[in-house]
């Protein structure tokens, strides 16, 4: 990725990129092969930094990790008060934070950037989410902007906000992006199994989708990978892979994070629950052998068109995820004291990075019309769509559960609407459970204050000085 | 707790209790009010020190945090080599991995200690779920038994393992304790919403479950809160109950341990999430108000009882919740280099503790009769269980995706039962877009090895060096 972007930014008129690699065979094979790119190779980090003209700018691109503090630490030795040093890799961003924290003692410029767009992006334009310092961005801005995707004629970076702030909403990009990822898979699997269709049948439906609400570089890659046949089998190639999906360990931190946020994201998490079930074939094998028999196929809602009703119930389960994801940077911002604009994260989103789709402009337009808006569940074309899909999301979920396909996506961004939906909760019930074997204390619906009742005494109640949280 | 618990010790035949407290008034309070118990008071930390018997057991009952720290650091400076700290908090077990290791490298020995039961459990018989040495057991285990809730002549502790395994084990304990609540509330509600019952008709309901598979101390709590009324009102008790669950952190160390282990843990991830959702209200009344209309009760499955059908969802989706949370104990125990007898967890959890539940003698034998169990749900007894409930669990998950009644427990674990009992997951799928887009690889489920397929290319495939996770 790291070469791919350094071409890329050399493909831009007025960049001059200088090249160093801890192995200076890997430097001269890239100048070597694409000599169009004019790079200036350097085979130390002194010769390195003296090429560079001034405030000088670097960006690292390593596997995140330890590796990522030794590049900082060569580069800090040689830059000056004023450089920056941008890491384009996918750290934690308490990392970033820790980092900029500590270069900028020395005076350094660190911005912890987010790149998203995979091998193809970084060479033809990522969605760029950098964080760090406002007068780092004042340098660093047009050089990303020179490189970006561009939708609408909008560059896909922005400064998302102070320190970690890029990494952090790059995390709940790629949180999103299991969801998303997750939820087609669940809507493949549905239309493979209950409509009985076949991978080509399928990608034909993908493709349909594409060109409506559901418009979007994963829909459109899904049909792709589902057209594909296996030159060796003749197979179908969805059949050939085997079904244990790995993953690299965001999708974790986002919902990790969102806990110590206390924000719900379920859509994510079943999300990333589904991969590691998939990944532990021991177990699988195991209950597979236990069981004699699988349930029939059962349709619910007859007439209804099966293929209509997955797609409801994949737009209202993606709305969801989004909400959640959402929620989660709002969150992130208030603890970490980030002003992150919320439809310019949407705007970035929109070209170069893996979720990029249509669908990010609804959410520009909803924070546009309400920056304050509390879930964009309540936004009037989120809502709508929600309650014109609700009933075949409902019939989805329904004939997923007595069929006995897995759907935790559809299933659980279901509860959690219907969660909010409700009037009242059995969370009242827990908080009598939690006040009964912990005293706990409970809150009332008619007066202030914090309760707790005598249940080993009269059980009476009494006013208590503790808190019910 | 920390009183109770002193008492619990002074009431035991043999022990002599020394009491010290940072305010020298709580422990005049707690000497004047217990007479009965011989408490030896102690107004520093010397004196404390002084009177105990060598080697000296001291344990720690305060707040889990920085304040842990601080008395252990009081204790340490006048014990000796040999001496025992015992911490009965709720200390995350990293944090005792830590504290074990500086102190193991003073010569104390140091005992993380889980403690469940609440107030009640500690002043009659916890459950008692230590760390630390082999040889700090064997002085501190007959202490702990003496004052471990007793079942069936067993008392409920066990040595769970080295440095921090007992507060790991607790950490899991109470997370399968907020899957185990939600559920019941999940069971509660469709009663409730759909079988239209009042809270003291299903008080009656979880009594007569409570003399089955279901028996426990959770069950039986349920219904004494379902049976009270609020006396200012005259309404049932959980009705004047602000329906906004807290929490107290152990369940979201469970979700996040697990996801750093690889472990799904839908259930107790759903439920940590259920009480998130319960506690934003300014989101619920937004979405409440943004609705015109909820859906109409559906009864999926004419002429059967649809409360046995929640009877036995609640059933099928516990298994799940307990399989979850001992894989997560096994896959810690791996990570953490514990060796952990899963049925020795099993048996000391029958009493004391707030899960407590014949359920756990099923357990007990699952391991009994194979130690190396893949998941509790291939055991014959559980597999059965779970196969007699099937019908009547997919009833219930369709009912309340129809009826808009969210249960995102009851719904998690029928994906997760069936994510496992399928044969092919879209997990291949998913495989198949990462390769696309990050050229992630991916194996084949016929062949050797991890392969590329070059998307942006011919499409042909290659063999790749790289690794699918």
């Amino acid at each position: 990725m790291g070469s791919n972007l350094a071409r890329n930014l050399a493909s831009r008129e007025g960049n001059t990129v200088a090249i160093y690699n801890r192995s200076h065979e890997r430097t001269d094979l890239l100048v070597s092969e694409h000599p169009e790119a004019g790079f200036v190779p350097s085979t130390t980090i002194e010769e390195f930094a003296a090429s560079l003209s001034k405030p000088r700018t670097a960006i690292i691109m390593v596997q995140a990790g330890a590796g990522t503090d030794a590049v900082i630490d060569q580069l800090a030795a040689v830059f000056e008060p004023g450089d920056i040093i941008v890491d384009g890799g996918n750290a934690l961003f308490t990392d970033t934070i820790r980092r900029e924290k500590a270069l900028r003692e020395k005076n350094l410029n660190f911005v912890g950037a987010g790149i998203s767009g995979g091998e193809e992006g970084a060479l033809k334009g990522p969605s760029i989410m950098p964080g760090g310092s406002v007068e780092a961005y004042a340098t660093l801005g047009p050089i990303l902007e020179s490189i970006a995707a561009v939708v609408d004629g909008v560059p896909c970076v922005t400064h998302v906000g102070t320190d970690g702030a890029g990494h952090f909403v790059k995390m709940i990009h790629n949180g999103i992006e299991y969801a998303d990822m997750q939820l087609i898979a669940e809507a493949y699997d549905l239309l493979r199994n209950v409509s009985g269709h076949s991978p080509a049948a399928i990608a034909e439906v993908f493709t349909e989708w594409n060109s409506g609400d559901l418009e979007s570089y994963l829909i459109e890659i899904t049909a792709e990978v589902l057209k594909q046949v296996d030159a060796k089998t003749g197979k179908p190639f969805v059949d050939i892979v085997l079904d244990q999906a790995g993953s690299k360990g965001t999708g974790v931190w986002t919902v990790q994070n969102a806990l110590d946020l206390g924000v719900p994201v379920g859509g994510i998490a079943e999300a990333v629950f589904a991969r590691a079930v998939s990944s532990h074939p021991d177990q699988r094998a195991a209950v597979q052998k236990s069981i004699d028999a699988r349930p029939e196929i059962a349709v619910i809602g007859e007439g209804t068109a099966f293929e209509d009703d997955v797609r409801a119930a994949l737009y209202a389960s993606k709305v969801v995820a989004y909400a959640q994801g959402f929620d989660a940077i709002i969150a992130g911002a208030v603890k970490y004291d980030w002003n992150i604009d919320k439809g310019a994260i949407a705007t970035i989103w929109r070209g170069g990075c893996i979720i990029r789709a249509q669908f990010l402009n609804r959410i520009v337009e909803a924070y546009a019309n309400d920056p304050a808006l509390p879930t964009l569940l309540v936004d009037p074309y989120f809502a709508n769509a929600v309650k014109e899909g609700e009933a075949a999301w409902r019939r989805v979920v329904s004939t997923a559960a007595l069929s006995g396909i897995p759907v935790p996506g559809f299933g659980s961004a279901l509860s959690y609407y219907d969660s909010l939906a409700s009037k009242r909760l059995p969370a009242a019930l827990v908080q009598g459970q939690r006040d009964f074997f912990g005293a706990h204390t409970y809150q009332r619906v008619d007066a202030e204050g914090t309760f707790h009742t005598l249940w080993s005494g009269d059980r009476t109640e009494i006013e208590s000085a503790g808190s019910s949280h």
